[in-house]
Parts: structure tokens; sequence; C-alpha cells
């Protein structure tokens, strides 16, 4: 029996993943008490993103131009970093550490799923590898199962174009502690020891 | 150097409370993988809110017409539940033992934030008993200092009227722990017990 534009909202929001009935309750409240042009400055750049949101037609990271910003910017060109995701490439440019170019596989290899080479960007990786000026690809695809298959894959893949392949180091992450670490992460940062 | 209508959208998403950096790039990158249609009827809540949202000229729910559906709906018109907020009457209309109506104070009493019972739907609600027909006030402010003050505030307005006030009551919520429990709601609790 509640106002239908109030409730609408909230279903609405609740799609959203990880937030509940709750959350969605307490944005919509927040909705309702913001500055208009506030409120409608989110829904145009929701509206913005379905509308101009497509693939670099180079890395496929998302861009609203032909090639992205990345690919156009003054970076180091002999580098590619592949992930698996645009939003893993987010979470690389933050680091600022970075200064190459990228390739989004758009997902990770997952036969079980269906996911085979042919689903992922890994031939247009290759491309970019056989068109030259390319010394090292930097596998950043996840630290699981499916990611390290993928970085498998894509390793024997590249092999024998030459170039230098290199995977990103697996560790104890900074600020935990060893007392809490899995044993599997504690073996590789062992093995990925150095000298001091 | 990501792209721009992307980091829009997560700086836009970020606006909302408890929405942080994090969540709102999660959030973005779920909605660029969304339905087009889905995505934009998110965007229309939001808009329909900001340009449909009133208050309710009876009672301070938010409505899109006049008069919200609880007052227009066949419910117990001699019982009002006063609430601080719209949001407060969703959770009790989600109980669903409450038939009666509501109004919305749209706050509570704070004299050192200037929210004085001027600031508040106060006389309004005077207004509405004072109209007649209404039997029960049941008074369901914040279990806190500020509804505390503003129950008490109402309790002494109403009280020459000559209708029932209640309070809704304080006590350990259900499947809580007594040894968790605070002393003040224990003590509330002690205070209010009931003859099995």
């Amino acid at each position: 029996m509640n106002s239908g534009i109030v409730e609408n909202l909230i279903n609405e929001l609740s799609r959203l993943p990880g937030i509940g009935r709750k959350t969605a309750q307490r944005l919509s409240f927040f909705i309702i008490g913001m500055p208009k042009e506030d409120a409608v400055s989110i829904a145009n750049a929701i509206i913005a993103i379905k509308e101009n949101a497509r693939f670099c037609r180079n890395c496929f990271n998302i861009t609203e131009d032909e090639t992205c910003s990345i690919c156009l910017a003054s970076r180091d060109k002999s580098k590619i970093c592949v992930v698996e995701e645009p939003s893993n490439l987010i979470v690389i440019e933050r680091t600022g550490i970075y200064k190459g170019l990228y390739h989004v596989l758009l997902g990770a290899l997952s036969p079980i799923d269906g996911i085979t080479p042919e689903r992922l960007k890994i031939n247009e990786l290759v491309q970019r590898v056989k068109n030259g000026g390319v010394s090292e690809v930097i596998i950043a695809t996840n630290p699981n199962t499916k990611g390290e298959t993928t970085a498998q894959y894509i390793s024997q893949i590249l092999k024998p174009l030459g170039i230098k392949i290199t995977r990103i180091a697996y560790g104890l992450p900074i600020g935990g502690d060893i007392e809490f670490a899995d044993e599997v992460t504690l073996s590789k940062s062992l093995e990925g020891r150095k000298e001091m």
C-alpha cells in the first residue's frame, strides 16, 4: 500500500548486485531528498553508458569512441597487459605504476560453461602481437582456476611469436597476516621469494 | 585514463550513501552488462521519483497524487500512527499488522539543530485530530533522544483533545540475546513486562 513510484524505485534498485531491499529503500529515500539535478545526473549517467558504451576496437576496453583513451594516449606500446574484464583494467590503472597498453579478453576460459578460446578475444591478442612492436605480454588474469587456465593457454599460443610472456606474481596481500594466509597463497609466496 | 562515461557513472553512483568507490565500480560494470531496457528502467525510476514525488496533503507520506494510496484506501480511520519519516512508514506497513492511517512529521524535534515544532507537521496532526473521527494516536517516533522528545511534545499537545495516545513499546529485539542487550533496553524490557 505504498506509493507506486517509491515502490518502483526500490524494486529497480534492488536489481543491482549486493543491493538488498533495505539498502534499496535507504538509497530511494536518499534520492528523494537529493537536489533534482543531482538525481537526474545519476539517471543520465546510466542512460549514457547504455547508449554510448562500446568496446575499443583495439583492446576491448569500454569506451565511447572507436578507440579507447588508453590506446590513444602516449603510453609504452611495447607492453600489453592481458586482463579478463574491463573492471580489472581499472584496478590496475589505479595503481598508477603500469604505463603500457591493455588487452581485455572479455572473460576467462571455462570449457564447462562453453567458454572456449574462440569466445574470448584471444585471436585479436595474437593479431596485435603479430602486427609487431610488442616486446612483452603481461598476463593479469585472475588468480583462480579459470584465470590460471586462461594464462597457460595464452602463454602457449604466444610462445612461438618469440616475445617475453610474464604472469603477475602470487603472494601474501600487503597488510595481511601470515597467520591468516591460506596454504596455497603461502606456498606461492615462498616459491616467489626474492633476494633482499 | 579510463573511459569518460564509465568514470562518470562510477562518480555518479558514488554520491549515494554507503556506496563507496569500489561498490560504485562493481555496480557500474553490472549496469554495463545489463540488458539496455533494464538499465533504462532504473534510470527512469529515478527520474520519475524526482518529477512526480510529492507529499500527501493529508498525512505527508510520499505519493504521486494529491492524496496517498494509504489515505485513499479502506483503512481504520480512527487510528493515526505518527512517524518521523516516510521510510519509517514503509517499515511499519511491511509488518502487515497495522490497518490505520499515518501521519509523517518529516523530522523529529531538535532545538539545537533549529528543528522546532513549527518545522514539523505537528500543527497538521493536531488539525486532523480536531477534525474528528480519531480515537487513538500511536506515536512511533524513533527510540532515541530526538524521537522521545518529539513523542513527549506531541503527547502533551494532543492530551487536551481527549483521545487515547500510545507510544510503541520498548523491549528486547526478537531473536536477540539478553546477554548482549544494553542496560537501557533491558530496563525498558523489564518495565514493560506483560502477564503470561
